[in-house]
């Protein structure tokens, strides 16, 4: 019998014993966190399927799982021989989650799953559903943690101090910022779960996930104190001895749960309920008032400050160099026959970790050979993956983690000959890009009002991709972080919001791309940093600067297709790269920049 | 003494006998239409400012109006001695409505007003506002009327019959259509107050507005009857003989008021609050459940069916016919120094009069002459007007009321020589208005998606223009209506949501401008109806039919400005005008046309 079945049916057996007739197991740690550490990876044990995103739904009659285009077709292998269907979030016919739930609990049902793993939102919307069907939730038992009998430990990499000259700010200045938020809501204490506000806030980083600098913990701020909740294993005596010094206490991680419970509800609690966990806001006592808001740590963040700004363009450089390289290696060492997806990933890698101030990649390296590439979040592995055939197109989308900030590039390149096709769908895909890349604009728009920019070459062919268009990035911290969105499907709720206004200090990706299933997949990704351009009577306008300094690949390019200004656009960039990275590379290296960055007409 | 200063004067005495410590005076009739009759006029009456959109606040020491971008320049020309303070909406340090009344009105203060003139939302948003300062509203009394000695009696024009071949759907089918959404919505009653749902609904029309062709009028629908309020003495006995045929009970106007205070709190009501009048609201019984939703006839009259699509365009070519004759007399007529602003009104008047088909305009006439033209909302007066020079552009922004549907078109013509500068601004203006027409999108795009296609060439120079980029438009009726928009501001609330999407059989205005304060204006203006392109795996894409069919000022078009898709779309779309308006023009006019709609490069 498949493991996952096996496992399947395990869950089922304990729901019965716990009388649930429903159990939810949704991708998120206890921190509401995109990616998770391996003893949060309780959905893909179970289910098989071991993308970033999903929601797995297990009754005593089936299991579903929930996933985004994404995974489409990677979530379709995984899933086979499981038993577990797969639900393509946004196509037609297919329930939501909570539909499903609608749908299938019954009256007086019991609805059950962890409250650590699901967000203050998430939790009650669940508690609406089932208000009308006289149904409960049973939030305390981790069912599947009872039956992962091999569950790996909690990870406690050790904490380090990220120093104000790559911070921009001290830790004291941001959380007096913080503070100014809480007093402007009437706020007395502010409880804090998301990992990436809070090291942001504590000028510290971690290990905690994969590719995430992060510490898992959590926070409790008032006026005058800075509660810190951390494995303390993790924190090595100069970095507490630091955080002491600055006025913040530390205490066990789990102790959080308790000590919410001891809130005075006569204060006002501010919490952002899209990334705090349910058990958490449930420990506070009853009759407690709360300002319902996003984390101002989210805000701030999301806005580089100068000295961010600076150096993130730093890092961009670094990284640029490696791309760089690695494009000129697996140009020459593709016909030769011995490069696949998986060697190529690894050189990819050698070439960012060469610089001393790389301190990891930022996400797990797609390098995707020909079809490979249609499936978005591909990423190969040592005994599965594909030759790189001296033809068609090769798709890297790769970052580092480097003091100086976080990087994101994604670079379609010709390894071989192009398909007139392919050549045309890369310069529709290119074209979109570019024109996010030169958009000028009002202050106020969000990416909702500029992903029409990007998406437009492609729906004018009624082509389109199913992903968003944009996505904001850390500094030395998340690659995927709010609180602004490129996508014109106007969302409510949730950390990244595309009705948020783009500002000045906002890092954003720029990744329209194109996917034929069972042919190939086209990509492009820069990262622009968000400015402000003229200030007149008519208003404050912004601009972007591209940050990332790589060029495209000129085999697939069809210039008749570009406007002028695209062209002239795509000239000014090939310029710049080759100005600011040529010098950086070895002689053979250099001539071959020379030559891929040359103006085109 | 200024006439306004003693009509606030006398308001205020009356304030002071009601006890009333602030006044409003919005712009609507008890109909929240947003154009509104002779008899609805009080704010103009009293602060002397004419414009079509304004509120004016009054208290003791005070008076203040606030009005939009539109009629910023005119406003402050006409308050001028008046002694009322000009709010210009929107503009940095200037209070909404509300901060003012929040910030003026004394704790335990009364608010007054006439509760028909605002609607259901902006009651509820005072009714809040007040709660805070324990202060009252005082609705039950219209002050303006009061000293308002020589009020315009309340417009009772003849109703008239709607054929079915012109509507394309049977007043049976769509009340049946409505009922089916109230149904749904699991109401029993249907409070209705916006006229053109109204007459929409019963296939009627007539003359209430100036060029709306509505009928003052109420309705109150319930799943077997239909009551409709309205002045008895306006319905032509034939009329009322059909529409009783029809089930439609014909009771008083007024008694609205009076019937809504019988309807059975068991009942749930449905109605929609940006559209009704707060008055007739707070008469229906306490404890009645309310459904507040769009009201459907408004979705429905939005979205054309097959009958008014075909017709619309013939009435698009009727009108254009009209536009051309009107263009060729301008430019033959300028250089003999006999035109003024307002006989070139009353001339393109006359040119869409001579159409059997046409029963009035659809909105008062802008022509509009050099420097007038930067005011976007300038109209002309037999005694006040500018003598049209041979010399740069005159704008005319005009349409018609036809049988077969309502137009709205605005031109900016070359009467003489253009500098430089004229000639970029009207490409850029241009550009972005060609942009928008050949849009190809995602079915589930919205105006606020679509926008920066319009004002992208605009912002790229550091320009821009103080008014939405479009808006629906009636079929023989309202120019203005819902419920899309083209605007990149996301608003919520109000009848014109730019969050809607586009859907197949809106008719939706393209119209982005330029202002130069004492300068000149430019506004290209067509209508574009929204229809369904392409269906495949990646969606449903939609597209524009561009239904206006007039040349554009080929004197002011830098090509080297343009794309060569853009350029492109232009000459097939001047071929367009000249194939099928040519043939309606006498000889001289189409020679003329020819060389107008020839193609550029």
């Amino acid at each position: 019998m498949n493991a996952n079945r096996e496992r399947i049916a395990k869950l089922q057996q304990e729901m019965k014993a716990e009388g649930m007739d429903m159990y939810l197991v949704p991708t998120a740690d206890f921190h509401q966190s995109e990616y998770v550490g391996d003893y949060f990876k309780a959905r893909a044990w179970i289910s098989g399927f071991t993308g970033s995103a999903g929601t797995l739904v297990v009754t005593q009659d089936q299991a579903c799982l929930w996933t985004d285009g994404r995974y489409f077709i990677q979530a379709a292998k995984q899933l086979e021989d499981t038993g577990v269907s797969l639900m393509k979030m946004g196509e037609e016919g297919v329930p939501t989650v909570d539909a499903f739930i609608q749908e299938n609990l019954p009256e007086n049902g019991c609805l059950g799953c962890d409250g650590r793993t699901i967000s203050v939102a998430e939790g009650k919307e669940y508690e609406k559903l089932l208000d009308g069907k006289e149904a409960v939730m049973k939030c305390g038992v981790d069912l599947a943690g009872k039956i992962w009998t091999d569950r790996p430990e909690m990870s406690r990499e050790p904490v380090y101090v990220l120093d104000v000259k790559y911070a921009g700010k001290s830790r004291e200045e941001k959380i007096a910022q913080v503070r100014e938020e809480m007093e402007n809501a009437g706020a007395d204490i502010h409880v804090l779960s998301s990992l990436d506000d809070i090291v942001w806030l504590l000028n510290i980083r971690g290990n905690d996930i994969e590719y995430n600098p992060v510490v898992l913990s959590y926070m409790i701020l008032t006026m005058d104190q800075v509660h810190f909740y951390v494995q303390e294993e993790a924190v090595p005596s100069e970095v507490r001895k630091e955080l002491e010094e600055a006025g913040v206490a530390l205490h066990p991680y789990f102790q959080v749960y308790e000590d919410v419970k001891k809130i005075d509800p006569a204060r006002k609690v501010m919490l952002e309920e899209t990334c705090t966990n349910y058990t958490l806001y449930k420990n506070i006592p009853q009759g407690t008032e709360f300002v319902f808001r996003a984390n101002p740590a989210a805000i701030f963040k999301g806005n580089k400050n100068a000295v961010e700004m600076e150096n993130l363009k730093i890092a961009h450089i670094k990284d640029a160099r490696a791309m760089c390289r690695f494009i000129y290696w697996l140009k020459n060492n593709v016909p030769g026959g011995e490069v696949t997806e998986y060697s190529a990933s690894m050189k990819s890698r050698e070439f960012r970790m060469e610089d001393p101030d790389c301190l990891d990649l930022s996400f797990e390296t797609i390098c995707a050979y020909g079809p490979n590439a249609a499936m978005c979040h591909y990423a190969p592995t040592e005994n599965n993956c594909a030759k790189v055939e001296p033809k068609g197109f090769f798709l890297i989308d790769s970052g580092g983690q480097y003091w100086q900030g976080t990087t994101d590039i994604t670079r379609t390149i010709a390894v071989g000959e192009l398909t007139q096709e392919q050549k045309e769908h890369f310069t529709l895909v290119l074209q979109g890009h570019i024109r996010m890349a030169m958009a000028r604009f009002q202050y106020g728009c969000s990416g909702a009002n500029l992903d029409i920019l990007v998406r437009g070459p492609l729906w004018e062919h009624g082509l389109d991709f199913n992903h968003g268009t944009g996505h904001g990035v850390g500094y030395l911290l998340n690659v995927h972080e709010g609180p602004q969105n490129i996508n014109w499907k106007i969302r409510s709720g949730g950390r990244r919001g595309n009705a948020t206004p783009l500002e000045e200090g906002m890092l954003t990706s720029d990744e329209p791309g194109l996917y034929l299933e069972g042919e190939y997949g086209i990509r492009t990704e820069n990262l622009l940093l968000c400015k402000k351009a003229e200030k007149n009577s008519y208003g404050q306008f912004m601009e972007f600067e591209t940050v990332t300094l790589v060029p495209y690949e000129r085999e697939a390019i069809l210039t008749e297709m570009l406007t002028k200004k695209e062209l002239d656009w795509l000239n000014a960039y090939h310029k710049k790269v080759y100005e600011t990275i040529g010098p950086m590379l070895n002689e053979e290296e250099k001539a071959w920049l020379k030559e891929a960055a040359a103006p085109l007409n």
